[in-house]
C-alpha cells in the first residue's frame, strides 16, 4: 500500500491482534451472528488488518456492517441454498450473509471439488460485502492450490472509458499460487485505481490522491493531485484511454459478467443489486506434478526479488511478498489503527455493552 | 486500437480477406505444414486482421513464423503429446508447434470438457508464438461458453515496477461471454501498456508512444511523448507505480504462474524458454439457466452502450464491440494492409514461387 494511505505516526493505536479480534467477535455475536460465524467474519477482517490491507479490515468495514445488520440488509443467521450444481460448479443464494460469513465456506467448497475433479468454481448471489478477494484467494494457497476470486461492487461508483455517468463498481479480483520455501504470490486488487475504501481512509489520513485517479462527476479525469473532492468518481485501473483504462474497464466488466450474470443473480448496473461473488480452485496435481510446481514457484519468486532496482527504489517485490513480511510485523508489535477507529469501537462497544480491551 | 496505431491512409492498400486467407494458407504449406492445419493457422491471423487487431494479424507475424519455421525452430508437422489428463484438466507437449497451430486444438479440447464437467482447462509447453488470446476465448463464446486464455510471453522485455531489467513478457490474457442479439464481449490484451507488436508497427507508421508505455534501458519510465527509441523496455498496464503498474505487473506474473509453472513447463524467466499457453471454458448451463444468461448479458451490453459519452467522446463502447463492427466493415471494404507488409508478400512469394495475388 502508498504511504500515504498509511495511518500516520501521529495518529496510531497499535492493538494486539488477539485484542481486536476478541472484540470484534463479540461484535459480530452482539449482532445475532453464532459464536462460530462471529469468529469467522473476524477472521477475514483481522487477516487484511495483518497484511496491511485495513482498506479492507476492521477500520471502515465493521461500523458499516453494523449499520446493515441493525436495518436488517444483512441475515445473521443465513441458510445457504443450492441453486445448482455440477461436478465442478456450485451457484449458492447466500440468504442475505455477509460476504465475509459465506466467502470462507464457498471457497472451501471450490477447493473441495478442485481436490476431486481438478478445478472447482462457486458462484455466489444474494450476499452482502466481501470485504477484499485476497483472503478466499489465500485459503487455496495455504491448501497448496492455486486460488482466484472475485466480487462484483454494488456501490457502482467508477466511470468506464469515455463514459459520463458511473456504470461498475471497484469489482475487486485476486489470485494466490503456493510457493515450496519462499511467501506465496497473492495479487488483491480493485479493477479501479484505487480501491474506494482507500478515499475513506485518504479522508481519514489527510493524504491526496494522484493525477487519473478519479473522474469529476461529468466523468473527466482530475488529472491534478487533489484531496478527495466531495462528489467524484472512481477511474479504472490505467485511469485515461491512453494510460490504459480500457483495459482496467473490462477487467472490472469481465467480473461483473462472472459474478453477476453467470451465477444468475442479474446485471449489478441494471438492478442495482449487491453483487454476486466467484471463488475458484485449480488443483496443482490435475496439471503437474505439485513438488516441481512448488520448486519451480520457489525459482520464479527468487529470481524475481534478485531483479536489480532501478534508481530511487530499494527493491523488486511480487504481490504478497510485503503482506506476508507485514503480518509477522504486526503480530509482533500490534497492527496500527487509527486513533479514531479506536474510538469508533469504544463508543460502539459501551452502546452496547460489550467489553472493549484494546488498549 | 488507438489511432496513431492504423496503416496511415497513404499507404494502405486494401486487399479481400478470401485473397490474403489464400496466400496465407500457400505460405504455410509452403513450409510444409498439411493444408488442413494450414488453414487453421491463416485463420487465426486473418481473424485477427478483420477484427482490426492488426499487431497480432499477418503482418508482424507471418515473417516471424517463416524465420522460425525456416530455422527449425518451430515444427510443421508435431505430434501433440499428453502429459497430464484429469476429468476437467489436460497438459500437453505441443512438439514445437505454432501456437497457432495448437492453439484451436487446445481450446476445443476445453470446451468439450467444459460441455462434460462444467469447467475444462488445457495448458500446452513447447509450442510457439500464439498471436495474441482473443481467437482462442472467442471460439468458447461462439459455441455459448465462456472462454478465458493467457499466454507468457517468450521475450522477456517488460521491467516490474522499481525494476531496471526485464522480467516478463507481454503476457497477454483474454476473456469472452457470448450474448443473446448484441455482440459479444471479448477482452483481449497484452498486460504491459501496449502490445510488442503494437511498438513494431509504430515504427512503421512514425506513431508517437504516449508517456509511461516504456522505460530506458535501466527502467526509469519515458514520460515524455516519444518515437520508439533504439532500445528499451516494456513497462506493464499502469506505467508508473502511483498509476498502478503493480496491478499490470502482478496480473502478468499471474499468467506466468498459470502459463508456466501449472503447465510444468518451468519459469520462463530463469529458464528463458517460449513460454506456455493455457485454454479455459466454463459451461454456462453448469451455473446457471442459460437463456437468462444471454438475456441478462443483453440488458448488460445495451445498458453499457446507452452510457452517455463524457465531452469530446463519441460513445461509450465495451471489448469487442468495435472488432465486430470492424469485421463487417473489412469483409466488405477488405482489410487495410500498409504497402510494406504486401510488398513483403509480394517479395517472399515470388522467392518461393508461391501464386500470390493480393492486389
Amino acid at each position: 500500500m502508498l504511504e500515504r494511505f498509511k495511518v500516520p505516526k501521529k495518529d496510531r493505536v497499535y492493538v494486539e491482534e488477539q485484542k481486536v479480534r476478541l472484540v470484534t467477535e463479540k461484535v459480530f455475536v452482539h449482532l445475532g451472528l453464532s459464536q462460530d460465524d462471529a469468529k469467522i467474519n473476524a477472521d477475514v477482517l483481522i487477516t487484511n488488518d495483518l497484511r496491511g490491507v485495513e482498506s479492507h479490515g476492521v477500520s471502515n468495514g465493521l461500523r458499516r456492517y453494523v449499520d446493515e445488520y441493525t436495518n436488517k440488509k444483512l441475515n445473521p443467521n443465513p441458510n445457504f441454498s443450492i441453486l445448482r450444481e455440477s461436478p465442478t460448479t456450485l451457484t449458492v443464494d447466500a440468504d442475505g450473509a455477509l460476504g465475509t460469513h459465506v466467502g470462507p465456506w464457498a471457497m472451501q467448497k471450490a477447493i473441495d471439488k478442485a481436490k476431486k475433479f481438478g478445478i472447482g468454481a462457486v458462484a455466489v448471489t444474494n450476499s452482502g460485502h466481501l470485504a477484499g478477494c485476497g483472503y478466499y484467494a489465500m485459503m487455496a494457497a495455504e491448501q497448496g492450490m492455486i486460488g482466484h476470486c472475485m466480487t462484483a461492487g454494488g456501490a457502482l461508483n467508477t466511470v468506464p472509458t469515455f463514459g459520463s455517468k458511473p456504470l461498475l463498481g471497484t469489482n475487486p479480483i485476486a489470485w494466490a499460487a503456493p510457493a515450496k520455501s519462499m511467501p506465496y504470490f497473492l495479487f488483491d486488487i480493485a479493477t479501479t485505481q484505487v480501491a474506494g475504501n482507500k478515499i475513506t481512509l485518504a479522508k481519514r489520513t489527510g493524504a491526496k490522491l494522484s493525477p487519473g485517479w478519479i473522474s469529476d462527476t461529468n466523468g473527466n479525469p482530475i488529472m491534478d493531485e487533489v484531496h478527495p473532492p466531495e462528489k467524484f468518481h472512481l477511474l479504472h485501473i490505467g485511469g485515461t484511454r491512453e494510460n490504459g483504462s480500457h483495459k482496467g474497464y473490462s477487467l472490472g466488466l469481465m467480473n461483473e459478467i462472472i459474478c453477476n450474470e453467470l451465477s444468475g443473480w442479474g446485471p449489478g448496473p441494471v438492478h442495482k443489486n449487491n453483487g454476486g461473488h466467484f471463488f475458484q480452485a485449480y488443483d496443482i496435481d490435475a496439471f503437474t506434478d505439485k513438488t516441481k510446481f512448488l520448486s519451480d514457484m520457489d525459482d520464479l519468486l527468487e529470481h524475481i526479488i534478485n531483479v536489480p532496482p532501478s534508481e530511487g527504489h530499494e527493491r523488486v517485490i511480487y504481490a504478497g511478498l510485503e503482506e506476508q513480511e507485514e503480518v509477522l510485523k504486526r503480530s509482533k508489535e500490534g497492527i496500527p489503527y487509527h486513533k479514531e477507529v479506536i474510538n469508533w469501537f469504544e463508543t460502539y462497544c459501551e452502546e452496547s455493552n460489550i467489553d472493549c480491551d484494546l488498549r
